[in-house]
């Protein structure tokens, strides 16, 4: 009976996120759905990226939270478009909430548009938003044991930032058994080590976004 | 439907948690739910407990993952009775899966159970265990933000462990920003700063977990 009412959730959101890849790519705009748990660094890795990307390219954010709209006012501050979208102690965000929240978005003028979903290393994993790639965020103060663990969000991902690597030293994360247990579960996974304090890896990770939008745009 | 359905799903773990709760008062068994992101530190904390608590009580665990049974295998090592719950992608442990796997416990003879619940910092928060306490385990690697973003998880908390306290200098994390945070949410809560790896607040955690335990003993 539960399984049941879960397969109809998950037909009714991929049948919504199938109508928005397609709008997507029929508007030309490159989504981006950025995940990691609670802390991993997502908003200010987001900060970062749209410092370099905005200048560049028009770029529109919508943001995945429980409750607060603290991570929207943070990319407020920055002029780029933001959309909050709070989901009342829901864990993740879904097609059905994109699509609702798009409808203030003019996708015509849009190149690039990034999703931050609620910070969970599970349940977003689950639902498709229509997205044009995942990328993942996750912290090297969470271990190196997080990618065996929690396979299914990266098994998907086109991009892994392995990020706070600053802070590699005070740790024991083992970056060989992290990025083996990566490539075991998604081998065609690009891992970028990145850290937002201290500026590392952010050009990389930036010019591996613009690259994977361009390529998406050239003629086939 | 959708609200219905899950409804039903919670007042069905909600009357399992509440025969659960019932039987673990007239057995005198103690039982903690630990929450936390993944990465927060759950397991390595729930470590140096046994460590220190094994010694006085008899303890059990049991341990609830995605898929490995990682965690259970570094508690196995410490020659503690654990019992691996595989979720199997799913988001949070649930009473019944509790239920089920305290067959093989001798309630009788035990003291303290402590459930490592799934690293996620939303859906464990909605699942009744049973449990006498709930212990959220927060790293001040995730941010001083957590508190205020995800407040269901704090608000039916008796502790909180804000671990990993020895990378504090190394990151912005506002100890009285978090604080604040979490006492205006949870007036009551107890916090306590924690490392493990440095051995920062270990004594004072066991032993709130211990007075706890005892107080909950006494005849009232």
């Amino acid at each position: 009976m539960e399984v049941q009412v879960m397969e109809n959730i998950f037909d009714e959101n991929d049948r919504t996120a199938d109508r928005l890849r397609a709008l997507f790519d029929d508007k030309h705009v490159f989504v981006i759905n950025l995940l990691g748990s609670p802390g991993s660094g997502k908003t200010s890795l987001l900060e970062k990226t749209l410092g370099a990307l905005s200048k560049k390219f028009s770029v529109a954010v919508i943001e995945g939270d429980l409750f607060t709209a603290r991570d929207a006012a943070r990319i407020d501050r920055l002029n780029v478009p933001v959309i909050q979208i709070n989901t009342v102690g829901g864990c993740h965000l879904d097609a059905p909430m994109i699509e609702k929240a798009i409808g203030s978005l003019d996708l015509n003028a849009l190149d690039i548009l990034i999703i931050e979903n609620v910070g969970n290393l599970v349940c977003p994993a689950s639902f498709d938003l229509g997205e044009t790639i995942r990328a993942v965020v996750l912290s090297i103060t969470e271990g190196d044991d997080k990618p065996s663990k929690y396979p299914i969000i990266f098994k998907d991902a086109s991009v892994v930032a392995l990020n706070k690597i600053d802070l590699l030293e005070y740790t024991n994360f083992d970056l060989d058994s992290a990025r083996n247990d990566l490539k075991s579960i998604n081998p065609a996974v690009e891992i970028i080590e990145t850290s937002c304090t201290k500026g590392i890896g952010l050009e990389q990770w930036c010019r591996w976004l613009e690259n994977k939008y361009s390529s998406g745009r050239e003629p086939v």
